[in-house]
């Protein structure tokens, strides 16, 4: 039976439960994001498609937007289709009947399918791998319609995704043009099409794809070849790298990819550069992309907070990597960064009426932002507001696919039973098993599943236990961070309790992060905090550890500490540093994913002890 | 008379000397600089020139190389200008009319010159006023002309120049188009043209292009408008940002036309922009331009020395502009900032032999680099290791015209007598006094002034006491920083000791130099040192600052810390932060400008404190 989640391994320690057997319940934090994408930023994005001339690019308009823009079509696609899935709205299927059209006139006889290339007045096809992002297009085509597929069933559009695949392996299989695209994106689209379609000539060539990359198949760049990965196998290299949304892409279909060849020593390959990765090179908000230059990682423990760039499309490539790891290891840890990651860079994006977005993620923002104006395309990823839409646009979309199909991260199934992973107000349904979460996670710890069905006999029942949640307790009784299997003959009616304890904490950086060096944080469940303000700047606060951290009842925690009173302005290198003169302060952090909500101002995760 | 100088103002508090006054002596420290520079760079820099096309595009071959590539050529004609008013040998004459004839034979009739606008195939003149630096290059053309002119007379080449300016006035000055050039330089290029030929029109062209920037009269771009100095008149402007070479360049010419205009309004201006620049704005080593997307400043007290952009040529900038607000105000502190950026930045970017080069010098090298093909133009900015020369090749060309004039920059006269504002062994002659510098200064604090022959009235020699130079003594006496004047009816024979102190001391940044929390640098007179190994890496010492730092006799400094055993690879952030474990370790730093002399390395300059 068809399984409507992104990612469908045929093997693999836990398998996905998907859209049709999970449903996020309103309130919620997650819920209500979900709502908003589907009644606000679907519109918006079409709205922006059509404003900008990316959709009508497809019926040949005069060619508008960056080499591809094609590809937000198709994130809007992939995005109704799950949004399709979740609701069973004939309206959204209309939508994406009407905008799928449009996209199937456009292509070829022999299934290449681009608007920048290949056509007259534009540059041939596949003259351009490093900057074209032809292949990556297809890649985007390829995931929209397997989402098509796993919501509504195989229909013309999902047949313009295969002669697309057939004409990649046609051009570029055995034989063909021996490189592969300056953007990976392809290889998890063609594994995800082997396996809606059972055709292991997709999966062929991702793998070939993978194995071509590093072995310096694309021109040298400016950036280096670790830009594109094309530095080093994926097989050898000791740790992700270069342009951070690539890196994660290629490192979720090589996981595709060794999953479904059995190739293990890739697998490891990939698992041991995600610890390295995870252990030196990501945010505390589990942000990754420390440059702005190049869009790039960077080197270990280079993590500063100033123009941090934590882009929203890396935090999304961060979530589909861990998650294939997730269900081909089962490791814990995959679990864990995955709720960081959406509570801190995924939640941050938008704004709450979903219109807006923030394209990167910094950790520390010294001076006021300005208000993007809100009918102009921004030129800048570094918007320090958040912005309806950008030059280069992948974020929204990206934001958008996301929420509408996030029930499929919440919870796994395999032979003994259930993983919940994510806590939201839920229920899950599958052919054997009826339960119910109730939760106002993450503003409360306390998390309660109710049994409705049940088989009769015994199952598992496994709750992750964040890593941060020291004292948990599961039906009173003291629980560890890791895996919490409950093997028991369940009943209906059974409730089973989870107390993860929610209180503000401080947190204090690795002495080989640099750039934090005297600095701690404020965490609160899976939230980072931050300090914001409108006016002045928060630059001069630091923190006094020796005080306790107090929840102010409305989501903030307020903490007690000292602002500096700044020299004048002089030399600012001295062999003697007095003491700067302080007073005391208290000030309120707030969540770090709502900052900049209500208007321009400064912030900063990171703060100095006193 | 003709002062052979590249900043000769008609007014202002210090007047300059020039090369015919003041001559460096081998052996010494600048000495050998400009010996390699004569020798070896000038050298270099014509091999590569030729070997990249950028010289034959004057002769009409087909364009090679990126539109300002011309000012190589012209920057290249000022250091043998400068080389020649130095050493007066015929030689470098005909070198530099060789070069020149050839510059001269691509202008066209109406003065226009520039090898990559305006021919066959090529965009129209002045179609890209934000990027096409057609005004950057006329610039750098007159600058050359101008010390032609200071150097050898008024020739064919500096008609070149004043057609080329003539043609500059009539395109761009009133009723022309109301415009300015995306990269400023010839605005101080211009009103130096006016102090050569006396033209009023060329300083005001000059007034013009100053007044005109800061309207948004050019298109916005990715980086914003501050990027070209664009989104704030000079005259409003509270601080230097956005692109660091242009930021300095332009801040240069505002003084010229301030200085010369007798506008006191806009030269207060640019010393204001200047006192808080230096105060939140610039690196320990006197670099400037954190960023390396957009080359730019970035904002207050945000200096990561990971990637500190710091370019040479805006160290070259800072010196320019230091040097003209020095000549308008004859505040100490330019001169101390010109000496640390001399012996930080501009010593540090080529290596010993004078045929590589940093183009920008970062604070802090955490991954060993790796070693440029020595016979390729390297694509990127951000080599690790010197490089031969770049795709923007500006810095070499700009170190080049900098060592061959440096003489320039060692003193001043006023109504009152001579100023030593840079210690170097040197001898000055001047119509009423010759004097001769003895050190060998920095790697001993002893300087003696003799004086050779002198008026019979008292006049007064003011010599400069660095900043950090508390408990230095003259002929004995204690003496603060700042000016030390002395006045007297000087003799032949006279003599006077200067003594600074120059052992090693340990500097703390501001404490909102965040990304530096915690560390202390080691500096030993007017060098920054810092720690550098082949391996392993210099990132897990930390300085224990209570012990003493000594001196090792080869101008390293020893120093006595602890180095940290790193834990294994996990989530680097947590509640409970143990002290690693370490082993007790001592340690020899190096001169910062010295550093990657060896081969790859790691380097830092900021040392965490035990």
């Amino acid at each position: 039976m068809t399984v409507p989640s992104p990612v469908v391994p045929s093997r693999g320690r836990l398998r996905p439960l998907g859209l049709s057997a999970v449903t996020l319940r309103a309130p919620g934090f997650w819920a209500r994001r979900q709502q908003v994408n589907g009644s606000a930023t679907l519109d918006h994005v079409e709205l922006w498609l059509d404003r900008s001339g990316w959709l009508a690019n497809f019926d040949g308009a005069p060619r508008r937007g960056r080499e591809f823009s094609d590809t937000e079509v198709y994130k809007f696609l992939e995005a109704l289709a799950w949004e399709y899935g979740r609701t069973r709205d004939p309206a959204v299927d209309a939508r994406f009947r009407a905008v799928a059209a449009r996209v199937a006139a456009a292509q070829q006889p022999d299934g290449y399918l681009n608007t920048n290339f290949g056509r007259p007045g534009r540059p041939p096809r596949y003259s351009d791998l490093e900057w074209g992002h032809e292949l990556y297009s297809y890649g985007h085509l390829i995931q929209a319609a397997v989402a098509r597929a796993r919501t509504a069933g195989h229909d013309e559009f999902v047949d313009v995704a295969v002669r697309a695949a057939d004409h990649v392996c046609e051009v570029f299989g055995p034989g063909g043009i021996e490189s592969v695209c300056g953007h990976p994106e392809v290889e998890p689209a063609l594994v995800e099409l082997y396996r809606v379609t059972g055709n292991p000539r997709y999966l062929e060539q991702a793998r070939l794809f993978v194995e071509r990359r590093g072995h310096h198949v694309l021109s040298d760049i400016e950036f280096g070849r670790a830009y594109f990965q094309d530095d080093l196998p994926v097989r050898s290299a000791p740790v992700l790298r270069g342009h951070a949304v690539r890196a994660m892409y290629l490192a979720a279909g090589a996981v595709d990819v060794a999953t479904e060849t059995g190739d293990d020593e890739l697998l490891e390959a990939v698992a041991r550069q995600w610890r390295t990765t995870v252990a030196r090179r990501v945010y505390l908000t589990g942000g990754v992309g420390a440059r702005h230059q190049d869009e790039a990682i960077g080197d270990d423990f280079v993590l500063p907070p100033d123009r941090a760039y934590s882009e929203t499309c890396a935090g999304v490539g961060s979530v589909m990597l861990a998650w294939r790891l997730l269900l081909a290891q089962g490791d814990v840890r995959y679990a864990d960064l995955i709720e960081r990651t959406l509570f801190n860079v995924i939640a941050t994006s938008p704004s709450d009426d979903g219109t807006r977005f923030f394209y990167t993620n910094t950790l520390h923002q010294r001076t006021l932002g300005t208000v993007p104006p809100p009918d102009e395309i921004v030129p800048r990823a570094s918007s320090t507001l958040r912005a309806p839409w950008f030059t280069v646009s992948c974020c929204p979309t990206n934001i958008s696919r996301t929420f509408a199909s996030l029930a499929a991260y919440v919870a796994t199934t395999d032979d003994n039973g259930i993983q919940l992973h994510q806590y939201a107000a839920a229920t899950l349904e599958t052919a054997d098993v009826s339960l119910e979460v109730d939760t106002d996670y993450p503003t409360s710890g306390q998390i309660t599943v109710r049994i409705h069905r049940s088989p009769t006999t015994p199952w598992t029942l496994t709750l992750r236990i964040p890593s941060w949640a020291t004292g948990s307790t599961l039906d009173g009784a003291p629980v560890e961070p890791g895996w919490a299997p409950l093997r028991r003959h369940f009943t209906p009616g059974d409730t089973i309790t989870l107390s993860l304890p929610v209180h503000p904490r401080l947190t204090h950086p690795d002495p080989r992060v640099d750039a934090v060096r005297g600095c701690v944080a404020v965490e609160r469940g899976p939230l980072v905090y931050c300090a914001e303000s409108a006016d002045p700047s928060v630059d001069t606060f630091s923190l006094d550890a020796s005080r306790p951290l107090t929840d102010d009842g409305t989501g903030g925690v307020t903490v007690h500490g000292q602002i500096l009173e700044p020299p004048d302005d002089d030399w600012p290198y001295t062999t003697i540093r007095p003491d700067p003169p302080f007073k005391e302060a208290v000030i309120t952090l707030r969540p770090y994913h709502d900052w900049a909500s209500h208007g321009p101002s400064t912030m900063r995760v990171w703060l100095p002890q006193t």
